[in-house]
């Protein structure tokens, strides 16, 4: 691409390192910007990403990403601070947040152990869980891992850390998705969901 | 989307408003950001936009993108100032660059006449195309301009305006495209490529 500005091709290279984005999409970004109101995207766009690069942490209790040392969902005093979510990221957390379904609190690993990649139980934040775990009288573990091999794993791993603890680990449901066809359901999720079935109840409406 | 941290919401809101990324495209290059190297990121893709919004200019010529007040392209000695291709937009001019067949200096309108879109010839740089024409000793104008309607209607008034001048105007070639499929030619592309027929040379190679 021949640029006639070294100001444009260096914001172009620069719009090119995020995910997702060519070079193509780049320049359509460069142009975007240069053809608004340009003192008004430094307040609007260029400050925000500044500030999350300058100040943004991951909360101490729980690894969430957080404004201040510890995260607005650990600071919370009407959630259940006896009910544990462990997650493998951010995002996740995110995720149960918008279901509306979980009240308690989260933990976030970094990811789940896979030996093929080279993660192992020490990359992740496992001993700080047990440790919360026992500190915070948790009563209840919900492992809401990937539901893979990895993830599988690492709940077996974490598991049996807390073996000798009294504390109830659950892990989510698995089973076919809602709205999913049962013909397009893989073998695996549809023979487990059939293993565990549950009980029809009636309500009446 | 539950944000437990103002600075990501903040962040995905800035990055969304991007052309092409929606709100969880903008999460994601938040994250990426986040768990890159921060202090490096600031420098090498921070700054880069910051400097952009702030210095980038319009060459006061011929309106391409430029870091100072004339752009590299006319600045250049070596390339023929007596001729000159109309462009619409900057990204055209980059196009043409780029097929390195093209030697002259350019003039980027900011558009083609286009009443439907309120885009008439007072918002577009035709006046001061004209002037450059006349002051600079043009030979010849080659209108490259998009093969649409408007586009047609852009050469014309240019045209017109330049009808007692002399100049010679010319216009980018219209046919089929290289590599294309003949049968999936639109009919009056191939219409007009079967009348403005060229004689084959033979080339001994």
């Amino acid at each position: 691409m021949s640029y006639s500005s070294q100001l444009l091709q260096e914001a172009v290279e620069a719009l090119g390192k995020l995910p997702g984005v060519g070079k193509k999409s780049a320049l359509r970004m460069a142009l975007f910007l240069i053809n608004g109101e340009r003192s008004e995207l430094k307040n609007s766009f260029v400050a925000p990403i500044h500030r999350l690069l300058e100040k943004i942490n991951f909360c101490t209790e729980c690894n969430n990403l957080s404004d201040g040392p510890i995260c607005g969902i650990c600071q919370q005093a009407s959630r259940k601070h006896s009910s544990i979510c462990v997650v493998e990221s951010v995002r996740d957390v995110m995720a149960i947040e918008d279901t509306g379904q979980f009240n308690g609190i989260y933990h976030v690993l970094g990811g789940v152990i896979s030996p093929l990649d080279g993660i192992s139980a020490e990359d992740l934040k496992i001993d700080q869980l047990i440790d919360r775990i026992l500190k915070l009288d948790i009563q209840e573990v919900i492992m809401a891992l990937s539901p893979t091999i990895e993830g599988d794993t690492t709940i077996y791993y974490i598991s049996k850390k807390l073996k000798q603890h009294q504390v109830k680990i659950s892990q989510l449901a698995r089973g076919i998705s809602f709205g999913g066809e049962l013909e397009y359901a893989d073998e695996l999720t549809l023979g487990r969901s059939i293993q565990s079935r549950t009980q029809y109840k009636l309500n009446e409406l």
